[in-house]
């Protein structure tokens, strides 16, 4: 009965539920709580918030412990927490977790990301989300550091009294030693593109595919406030995020070129 | 030699070549401009801002014209317009569109829609881009509305001197006769979130699998300052849109709670 009072913490990623980076972070909380992960079959990366509209979704059970339970599912990792909160819960979780991301998801790369459009999704239902990401894109990455700060951040939000929702955290960590790491920044998300450049080859049958290649184009290289600094600054960066994408420094001069109930 | 001197207008969308919306819009446009479009091969709709990283993407030319280019992409819509700036546009054009969408992407559906990500993939090239969705989602859909106030937008935006750079609009527009749409307003985007409820239903072998619907939760039903109220009023709705997803409102005090070079 014991095991019945640990608390319930919901897991989710976009590299499958077979990911080392996952398979760490369970392991780390397995003493703290009891785990539900709902997680795609396979890998699902640059998934976005994408979701399954004219397919139906599979789910199967693929491990149950005392206080584990892994489902994988067929979609995307949006669909995975949408099947979660309606079809596989019995009870609301107190924290909803995405992650540990094989690879960097700051600046930008936010809006491409799985891993955090799952965290994103996780927050609307009134649970606290964090998104956790390890800055080493590697099946095989050393997850220690990654494991270390994200269980610092989870029981400082775990220990929140009132947690001002919805929250949703993006957590970065560098990819250098655990010991090496300075700390924790709480930041804002560094403004910049990814800039493609295709690489074209011919198929054997002479059709032309491309491989999409890109680069990170930082916009604000100076600014020590963003994500992107405070990583290579070898700080684990922290931003708290939101879904309303209003433009809201154009908003009124839009209103006034356009006027008001314009025919 | 005529035809040369009109302007470059980009055109994709998220229902793929084929689709009425994309269809009307390029009729409208080519006696202004000339057009080129790469959209996907079928339908995408859900994609989000998804890319394709573990697949190659194929291309090919479906429709070339006098004045009008369009390729069809394997891969999401976000893709497509990768692809169009890296690999298949030799000048860059004055304006990227997005649309016409069959289907709403007011309000929260913003981060969910293939055509907005598109769209706001083309405004980080520097292009001024619009996305133009009707609320209607069948296949047939009416678009004499969506047509009309989507070229007044599109004549506004291409008049603007100086236009504030990235731009990218999110224009909705009622399914309502075209001659009782009261106008155009400029309005953020409403709060809220889609409830999904899943049908679970059992395949021919036995196994379970689950269809996604849902329904939109207004969480600001009262507020007439949004989209929503806009649409619901018979007004198109445009909605200024940028990709900083920081929650400032909660950064100072987040800020607080973690203090600083926390170890």
């Amino acid at each position: 009965m014991q095991q019945k009072q640990k608390p319930l913490i919901f897991i989710t990623n976009d590299d499958g539920y077979r990911a080392k980076g996952l398979n760490a972070l369970i392991d780390a909380l397995r003493p703290l709580a009891r785990i539900l992960v709902v997680a795609p079959d396979d890998v699902r990366s640059g998934m976005s918030h994408a979701i399954t509209m004219g397919l139906p979704l599979f789910l199967r059970q693929v491990r149950q412990e005392e206080g584990l339970e892994v489902w994988a599912c067929s979609g995307t990792p949006v669909d995975c927490v949408k099947l979660a909160f309606d079809s596989v819960m019995t009870e609301m979780p107190v924290l909803a977790l995405s992650g540990i991301n094989h690879g960097s998801n700051s600046a930008v790369s936010v809006i491409y990301s799985g891993t955090m459009g799952a965290a994103m999704e996780c927050s609307f239902y009134n649970v606290p989300s964090i998104g956790l990401s390890l800055l080493d894109h590697s099946p095989d990455a050393d997850f220690t550091g990654a494991v270390r700060y994200s269980l610092k951040i989870i029981e400082r939000v775990l220990g929140e009294q009132n947690p001002d929702l919805p929250m949703c955290l993006n957590v970065n960590v560098p990819n250098i030693p655990a010991d090496e790491i300075r700390g924790i920044r709480v930041c804002r998300q560094n403004k910049g593109y990814w800039r493609e450049e295709f690489e074209r080859r011919e198929d054997p049958r002479g059709r032309d595919y491309y491989w999409l290649t890109g680069a990170f184009l930082n916009q604000e290289e100076h600014a020590t406030d963003t994500d992107e600094y405070a990583l290579r600054e070898g700080y684990v960066s922290v931003v708290p995020m939101q879904v309303d994408m209003t433009n809201y420094r154009q908003l009124d001069k839009i209103k006034k070129l356009y006027g008001r109930n314009n025919k």
